[in-house]
């Protein structure tokens, strides 16, 4: 059996050959990114081949450049494992500026809509053998609850009924929501009331732990999605559920478990022994269809339909969930690329009900994007693709330590910012990426339709050596060195004519759908009183790139623009803590005007202009 | 590491030191029983040791005999591996004789009170991008059905949804049971609306799939209960399980997947591509706390108090059950020891309801009593303990092959029949015990006080030379052949004085459960009008031999007595069919007067003077 062994790390695994690369990897302990879903696309999950052979066949050619072939990268995913190989460790696995910071507006209401009722039972005797549960219904119906006859209790509750009853002398606290039956405690032991808000991201997921009583939010934790080892889009998850009910159910109890997991992170901090009663779960509609191993094929399709909008809570148990077992909240959608994280968002930040003219926008691999005026709410979403988090991008990656995040032209030298002060930068995430077309925008190295000049043509913009001497002929064309190599064997950070070009389809994408909205509502950019940036691009980008670069419509003041965090957990915690927000964001289901912007004449029209750059 | 290898099959494991050796025969595939769940008082596991050491210890003193160490017989439960092992195979493990005849009555009623409705929905477009849930009830909503929008969809349900909308062009047929939503199929596909009556034993489990609208029962299957493993009667059962949360889920998982082996063992008989929509389960009150994962510790000691008597029906999504997810209908408790399995029965054959004076017992391990006369209804249980299962008795056995079964005096000769005619008999099941124990009570072998005659004092019984010589002076005192040691290397069958006394407790028992009932009622045994007698032991027993012994009280005639089979397969069968079966059965609840027997002064003299024999 072939080995596969790191260096220096000396890690290893033996695997049969023929074995994929990357599953060897991931054998040794490494695991790689995959955002193509290990279709071969992105060359993201490439290996440095120290010695041993992988021949460089047509796969690997259509993933990695020439000489990233010759200095010995492969792409794992297109690789079989044929006899022993030495590699050099990938790095490891580096953890995700997470955007944890919860905004949004003080919830209305409290308790999650939980009751509790104290009772004190007869205890049995050989006279009295009445059964637990009829006991304990009797003994609800005297404290005076309607329908106590009707109660649905957890199968696992029952389970530990009889247990809990004896071990609190028959003197309980009962708690539950609408006719199910949560918990039933010893009244002392009862403690706090929690609940856990999840914001179930496609990249990336953070979770509230929150006092349903209080408000107040206990820890807030954050995991990278593993479903990502399937494709880093929604789109890519899609294609991989519906190969078959296998992998349907894998999807589905990766995200479980990541939820599961975040959960006894938060609790880790110092809350085990008190029970999660209520989980609300805000994600697109992919990610919430795939939680509960919905078949999201007619997702993937036009005329693009959602199994479902909204559905009733659903007992965790009732998808495998073991020991606690709380009722799941999922935020509904709106539509089927407007998901609950969107509901979550406008319903936190009130964008239905404020004055005058509010644009929210959440951009990330879909560019949502709601728009409120004159009383009505318009919601379409624009397929950005993955630019904006690094994807398709050739140094692209994600906000990660050594990811050029912030860029800027000062006294005619280019300052660069490197997340974790990473000294040499390894690549360029989407704020960075949107900060350095701004800069080359601005410095004229690439025009208005988004060709970058060659050297010739650069001279004649009379700029500084610093800036000027960055300009090269890359091996596909030209390309700008954003951070040279530092000559210790790095590669230096670029970007290349090609980035620029991905750029430029997803700022159009997003800039296109907000003109249709802006057109549809019969309002002008001049008008938008207030635009919201949610999520973690929206949060870190700089307004005035975002102004430069025409991602948002001209004529709307970068001081009008507000990143208000993760506005999908925040409107998620909201949904947790009480009824009356989740009636007002369930109410947004027939306030919000879906627009579907595929087919849209309009919308090709915009894109189409929008692609280019603001000839100011 | 040590080898346990087996002759002659030349099977093998190898095992760490200090493996328990019942462990490693399981490895090496034999399973042995363990009727006392591997507590070292039964001896049912004892292997043979052809080479290798296993010290006789006092643990192995403890549960066999010297003249069985010395053939070098060990207890496997009781021994730890310390090195290699030669060992003789033990007996491959025999089908049971199982009762899977279901009598009972025509069920009224049919379909299972499930609703099917057809609808015909829009197919979905870019103009209407309804999602399917919201448009399928509508569609039932269209179709008259009230309150569409509060069904609850079964989340396996709802996970196809959108598959099955798509494959039959958005004709479809709905199927539930009250609110909850079953299966969603295409009209044509739909097929036969199935169900699964289960009874649910603590030694065998039946089920019989049944066509719902037709009553139909299209096949029945068996499996042995495997929670076996953990003991044979449900007080090891409860003892296993009351050890912690990991032993309890693991008796749950134990009756949940041999549900769903039954299932599939039925379906395999042609029925593959019809779903079960509806599992009715008939177990006693221990056997359905297990299933449904709930702390059977209250049930075991005194007041003896189950956690539920009826639970509203599970769906088997929430107890793990994959894939097809029938909602499960418990067929309710009376009481501790009086389980569903005997509300199952009594439903099945009218009891509470026949003219004059009914007694229904179903004996095995316990032995449930159900007497109705004058309009009530009365139940107790008595704790017959496993002698009439083969348990506790020194060659006893279940209903297997090679077990005598049926025993009586012709010609002066005793005449044995074993089943499968096996030759020789390997020993004796509980109707066999029962048969054997009245013909040395006719003889006068063994007197009333239970007493077996030593050989002088039965020469003066003048009985012919077959019946005479089999008495004999035994290794632990008097003992009488029933089938002698045929010189090739077999053990014979006897009877000992031990054995007599262990009938006695257990016959003692019921006799006296039986006698408290009727005076509870006020009821002299010649009023009895009929006596059913269900379950394996109760279906095969010889009346005439019930009445010698008096497990049956004196003064009921033989002829009154009627075998019906597996009642409570048969009752959980029309708690399947129908809801007025259902709601029949259910009512029983509020019938059946449970009379508790441990600690009444009148059960403890009836039980002394019970232990006694007839002495007619």
């Amino acid at each position: 059996m072939p080995t596969i062994a790191f260096a220096p790390s000396g890690k290893s695994a033996d695997v049969p050959s023929g074995t994929r690369l990357s599953d060897a990897c991931r054998q040794a302990g490494f695991t790689l990114p995959t955002p193509c879903g290990g279709n071969g696309t992105c060359g993201k999950c490439r290996v440095h081949v120290v010695s041993g052979d992988v021949p460089a066949d047509a796969k690997q050619r259509a993933c990695l450049s020439p000489s990233q072939l010759a200095d010995g990268w492969r792409a794992s995913c297109m690789a079989d494992v044929a006899g022993d190989l030495t590699l050099a460790d990938p790095d490891a696995e580096r953890p995700e500026v997470v955007l944890t910071d919860i905004g949004g507006r003080g919830a209305e209401g409290l308790g999650g809509g939980l009751w509790s009722v104290d009772v004190v039972l007869a205890k049995p005797t050989k006279e009295d053998q009445q059964n637990d549960l009829d006991r304990l219904r009797h003994g609800l119906a005297d404290a005076g609850m309607d329908r106590a006859d009707a109660l649905l209790f957890d199968t696992l509750v029952l389970a530990a009924l009889p247990g809990v009853l004896r071990q609190n002398g028959f003197a309980v606290r009962v708690t539950g929501l609408g006719d199910r039956v949560l918990a039933v405690t010893g009244r002392e032991a009862a403690g706090r009331r929690l609940g856990l808000a999840v914001d179930l991201g496609t990249t990336t997921m953070a979770a509230a732990l929150c006092n349903l009583d209080t408000g107040e939010v206990l820890a807030v934790t954050s995991r990278a999605n593993p479903q990502s080892l399937h494709g880093d889009d929604v789109i890519s998850r899609m294609d991989y559920a519906i190969k078959g009910t296998g992998e349907l159910e894998e999807m589905r109890l990766l995200a479980l478990d990541a939820i599961r997991a975040l959960a006894d992170d938060a609790k880790r901090e110092g809350y085990a022994d008190e029970a999660i009663l209520l989980v609300a779960v805000g994600g697109n509609t992919v990610m919430n269809h795939l939680l509960l191993g919905v078949d999201p094929g007619a997702l993937a399709v036009s005329p693009f339909i959602p199994c479902y909008r909204a559905v009733p809570p659903v007992p965790a148990s009732s998808l495998g969930w073991s020991g606690q077992s709380p009722l799941m909240l999922i935020v509904p959608n709106i539509a089927a690329y407007v998901g609950g994280d969107i509901t979550a968002g406008i319903a936190a930040h009130d964008v239905a009900d404020l004055p005058g003219v509010t644009l929210f926008l959440d951009v990330g691999t879909n560019g949502e994007i709601v728009l409120a005026a004159n009383g009505r709410v318009y919601a379409c979403a624009a397929a950005a693709g993955p630019a904006f988090e690094g994807a398709r991008i050739s140094q692209g990656m994600r906000a990660q330590p050594g990811a050029i995040h912030w860029l800027d032209v000062a006294d005619d030298r280019l300052v660069v910012k490197v997340i974790g002060d990473a000294v040499p930068a390894k690549g360029i995430c989407g704020t960075g990426l949107l900060d350095a077309v701004a800069a080359l925008l601005r410095t004229g190295i690439i025009d208005e339709s988004g060709r970058m000049l060659d050297t010739d043509e650069a001279e004649e913009l009379g700029l500084s050596a610093d800036l000027a001497e960055r300009l090269h002929e890359g091996e596909d064309g030209m390309a700008y060195w954003l951070e040279r190599p530092t000559g210790h064997g790095d590669a230096g950070v670029a970007l290349t004519q090609r980035d620029v070009h991905e750029f430029q389809l997803a700022k159009g994408a997003v800039a296109a759908g907000v003109k249709v909205l802006l057109g549809v509502a019969g309002v002008a950019a001049g008008e938008v009183d207030r635009v919201f940036l949610a999520g973690g691009f929206g949060s870190y980008l700089r307004p005035e790139s975002a102004v430069i670069v025409g991602l948002l419509p001209e004529g709307i003041p970068a001081a009008r623009v507000e990143a208000v965090g993760n506005a999908s957990l925040a409107g998620t915690r909201l949904y947790l803590l009480s009824v009356t927000e989740r009636e007002r964001a369930d109410a947004l289901l027939g306030r919000v005007e879906y627009v579907e912007l595929s087919g849209r004449d309009d919308f090709q029209h915009a894109f189409a202009e929008e692609m280019l750059f603001p000839s100011g």
